[in-house]
């Protein structure tokens, strides 16, 4: 079988989860804690950081940038990277703005300073930095609402691997009650419509020991 | 003509700069400043992020990524990213580890707090940081070291996009006199090789104001 080695409270991991769900492909997701360093995880990846993916013969794809290009090589149906080249260049363009940009700006702020320091026993958050990532939040829902008032998905007519970056970034810092939907409409009608898919069902699902997501966080029709 | 707007500091303008030679696609530079937010960059790129390439029927691909993918896609002469799945997945991630864990646990430490930090008027660097930033290169160098014994370039036997991003990164470095070259002989070997690339011509002719390179930087025979 199939396997996905990832850390569930990790944004890059969630978005080839999201993926792998899409493309209706089994696999057997594998809890890491990748601050721990364990051997087995440096093994499959020098850089010790999920996600990988391993595949049934054995061969290992590290990282969402190899295995978001990998999956729709090798896996042709359901194509979630565009059909032309321009589609395909605005589909990265956004993938690396999520991955990218908003981790910098959002997810490094709220998430690592309210949840991961923790976990890694690197004290409190940093009240300067989540003064930041709930600033900088807004501009990002805002760049989502405007993107959704011209297209039907984030970068284009048909859902694809941008609609799943944003998301799986997106659910993590809704996890933690830091979304202000009631201000940010558009980019909360958006954000409905792909909870709503099967392949993110497993994400609302999550629960990460010692925090519980507000009440809205799972709900489809928030 | 085709042309691609980039800040000759940065490295994955530099990325770009070097495949884009590779591949024998001629261009014409535009020096960008991105932290002045000018409006025509804005209007190409809304992170107004460089690099941005604009090719000559006026398709604009934003961003290191997209471009890096593009480029692979639309001219498929000197390909750069592996033949196989298995070896495209390993220079993907070469480049997602010069991309983002050297960037960061490097770059942002070297380059951002001696030369970015000072352009942007953000006051003098921070002395831990540079420490970090020089503590941490020696385990990218071994890293480098530790594949050209095993490989002929990082990510196989074939030229890659991999070495491309891990010399992009270390070739700023290097500029700041920053990389102990004499400590980490076979990175320098692999280094020298690329180095004498005409493609990496350009980038060793580069100056920037207010700093010299070391007498070594454009020394092919290092």
């Amino acid at each position: 079988m199939r396997s996905l080695h990832h850390f569930s409270l990790q944004p890059q991991s969630r978005r080839v989860r999201i993926q792998l769900r899409e493309k209706k492909l089994d696999f057997d997701p594998i809890a890491e804690k990748p601050w721990e360093r364990r051997e087995g995880l440096l093994a499959l990846n020098p850089a010790c950081e999920t996600p990988i993916l391993v595949e049934e013969n054995g061969a290992v794809i590290a990282g969402a940038y190899a295995i978001g290009e990998y999956l729709e090589e090798a896996y042709v149906e359901g194509p979630l990277l565009g059909r032309s080249p321009a589609h395909r260049a605005e589909v990265r363009r956004l993938v690396a703005w999520f991955d990218g940009k908003f981790e910098r700006e959002v997810t490094q702020n709220l998430l690592h300073e309210k949840m991961v320091k923790r976990l890694l026993g690197q004290g409190g958050p940093d009240s300067g930095a989540i003064r930041a990532g709930k600033a900088n939040i807004r501009v990002h829902l805002d760049y989502i609402s405007w993107l959704s008032d011209r297209r039907n998905w984030l970068a284009g007519d048909d859902f694809s691997l941008a609609d799943i970056a944003a998301a799986a970034q997106i659910s993590a810092i809704d996890y933690l009650g830091d979304v202000a939907w009631d201000q940010h409409r558009e980019a909360a009608e958006w954000y409905a419509r792909v909870k709503s898919r099967p392949s993110f069902r497993q994400i609302l699902a999550d629960t990460w020991p010692g925090t519980q997501p507000p009440p809205h966080y799972a709900d489809l029709d928030f």
